[in-house]
């Protein structure tokens, strides 16, 4: 339970009610209860104002005539909203100690208040910062060094050699630092095994989805900049670098070597081909389909919209002919223009 | 080894033969021996039924004149098929006990019967149903509660405030409950986390895939009803709803908040947009692209067909002008109209 | 540190300058230090062959005026350049024992030199190849064997009667034998489970990603053959055949039943459907939709370019309209035959 007064005090934001109010949460409007703070986001959702049973709202200034109730003041509601999730953090917390079935090799260096769950297993020469929340099962490899704050969910694994910054989060059975897909083709032995002799580093407050993989360089390092958030069963190839606080949605995949720039979004299922370039400020819709560089920043899309069934597949069969189609066009184009000399054509 | 007689008399079928022939197991029709049983799912199976060496045959009743063996008669083979697979059951079993390296907390509540593999590790408050079945290594998180007789694979991870209805199976690697996506944008601190306060809720008899993801909500919870099935590698993002007895085949992806309505089935690899909405009795085909809500029931699809790559590169990059393809014929069409005005235009 | 003389030796080429010279590993034209060996793969890196820093290069005979230095010869640089790799191996190496924390059912049995990481779990009947490595929180389920030198790194889950061949590498957590997605619909029970009764085969050489998941048969079993490789979130679904050397990048999906010949690459996020049938040597590239066989080698692709939004949007609505145009222009092409009936039409 929090004093709306407090909250207001501590994001710093201007307060208008009974500041002894108590809170125990937040909710949507149309679900918030007499305890519960909310939001509106958008213009187009004041008109549920008037319906909410909330205990007080986050509103833009323009918009307080819409509400009579306790307001807290904000230019950005939505960004208002997260920062009080995040006092309203109701995770549990880690234990700040070592559990006693933990295996934790003699040579690792653990910081201060850390938190080790049961049957981790820390290997050689691994570090953790000060206040990091390893979870149950968590594997860290050789070398691997975690930052301050850091949380790591079960049964996630990383490899040797890999950094991880400060303030992460890592999701359960996320894998950091498997090898690189690198074979090299031979007649005599089939595919033989580039050894993936690089590592990966994470900048500071990367968030890694569950189930995500983050492969190992072959010779440098992959590599993901400050503030990267990467949703769940994405696949990052080897040596890959992705720039400050890009955002790629749920199973996408990028191919080794490539480079993304800052700022980029990737939506859900985009895959991106190996060694492309992608500039900053490039945003791919879902399912994109990246075979080339973008080297314009920009919306980019691909693929053709959902049709029912019967449509789609007479569609489709077209597809298939498209360049004959366009020839027949060209063909009726000139053929008119033969016909009718004095004519432009279009 | 059961006999047919009883499985007859076990599934409630009527069975023509000699009752006391024994059979270990069940086969295709191609591969199986005279110590297994086979089945006829359709018409067009109905020529195999001469060769084959089976024991006896799940037949409906009007294919019996193509066997003269033994035979259990069934309006659907297909279904008998499966009842019969859980009669031979091969999986191993659970112990029935706790095992001594699992890590209980003393506050989790245990049913009868309930097998708990080494490694696991119970949280504070975790409520297991009778009979369920925890594998090796697995986690359960704060206040998780598993149903009777649920079964979940080695090393899935289950976090804070999921319930697991009855009946379910979890395999292994699968992680429910992590954090949606969900960041604020912030000009000066990047993306801002909001914390995942919702859980998640599974229904009974729900089955969920090896490595497949299910985030818990942002504010409420994500929901799958009862005898959802989803299939490996999915992603189900946050605050989604699934309607009861939709199946989802393997690599599916589903943004978050999105609702999906009862009896739907997506193929593999469908991705799904956030906060769309999906009606009962809707099928998308492979790959398809989701991007809008789908009202009616019925199939859909998207996408192009698998070419060569030269008849698709050719194709491809006409699709890459495709509206200036139909502008041009627009041009035609009128240039034509336009020298016979008499004529009608289709 | 290895000496080039030995480096040369141990692979069989050619070497020209001082034997003596040591090289503590390998590492890119660009960036290789007077300690490291470096590699021309092709001649549109020569070029940057004067520039280099490293110690000597792998060249092909032919390249050799371009550098006075030391120089391994070979006809097949990138293949050398993989072997060297070998010789500089960092992956930390098992200990060649069995964890204190592990839990081993006595009736497993363990050949030489095996490393059994802390937290594994080998159910009953379990078999172990000399010198493989199971690393921490490993799960072998009951009757599976592991072949000789392979290596399974941490949380992966290997379930019952799965056979992994040898000196294959299987990634963190992935999961091997998970059922496969097998149920009858029933109108009074809804989906009614198949049990998996199968197992999952794997030949030598095998390489597994990390987060990919492989199910087990239905009645027969999932088989890989030797030297398949597969990247990470890989989904392969029962009873599916994978042919020799056949390798599949990242997020790649297949549906149950499908046979794959040999030598075929499926680049990443390629979805196969069930039931199909590839045959050796085919090809396919980033995202292709594999919903028929495919009779004939070759490289085949679908779907469409990446383009801005407002082209691509442009053109998709054009897509959902292709039957339409085809029909107009079929009709213009009619009209103008019409028109002049002499002329002969395309």
């Amino acid at each position: 339970m929090l004093k709306l007064g407090d909250i207001a005090e501590r994001l710093g934001l201007e307060f208008r009610g009974q500041p002894e109010t108590v809170v125990r949460g937040v909710a949507p409007l149309t679900t918030a209860d007499a305890e519960q703070l909310s939001f509106v986001v958008g213009k187009n959702h004041l008109p549920m104002v008037a319906e909410t049973q909330a205990a007080a709202l986050i509103l833009r200034d323009e918009w307080v005539d819409h509400w009579s109730g306790p307001t807290l003041l904000s230019d950005d509601p939505y960004l208002t909203f997260a920062r009080v999730t995040q006092l309203f953090d109701n995770r549990p917390p880690g234990t700040g100690s070592v559990h006693p079935t933990a295996v934790v090799h003699p040579s690792a260096q653990l910081g201060s208040a850390v938190s080790i769950g049961p049957h981790a297993v820390l290997e050689e020469g691994v570090v953790i910062g000060d206040g990091a929340v390893i979870g149950a099962g968590v594997y860290l490899g050789h070398q691997s060094r975690i930052g301050k704050g850091t949380r790591i969910y079960p049964n996630a694994v990383i490899y040797h050699d890999v950094v991880v910054g400060e303030d992460c989060v890592i999701h359960g059975n996320a894998t950091i630092g498997a090898d690189g897909f690198g074979f090299a083709p031979s007649k005599d032995d089939g595919w033989v095994k580039i050894i993936q002799m690089g590592g990966v580093r994470l900048g500071d407050r990367v968030e890694i989805g569950a189930s995500t993989t983050i492969d190992r360089g072959a010779l440098d390092d992959t590599v993901l900049e400050d503030n990267v958030i990467i949703d769940d069963q994405v696949h990052i190839g080897h040596n890959v670098t992705v720039g400050a606080r890009t955002g790629m949605a749920a199973c996408t995949g990028i191919g080794g070597s490539t480079v993304i720039g800052k700022d980029c979004t990737l939506a859900g299922m985009v895959g991106v081909g190996d060694h492309l370039r992608i500039v900053d400020n490039v945003h791919v819709n879902g399912q994109g389909r990246v075979s080339k560089s973008l080297e314009e920043p920009g919306l980019y899309a691909s693929g053709t919209p959902i049709q029912p069934y019967r449509d789609w597949s007479k569609n489709a069969v077209r597809f298939e002919q498209l360049a004959t189609l366009a020839r027949r066009v060209a063909a009726l184009e000139k053929q008119l223009a033969d016909a009718d000399p004095d004519k432009e054509q279009p």
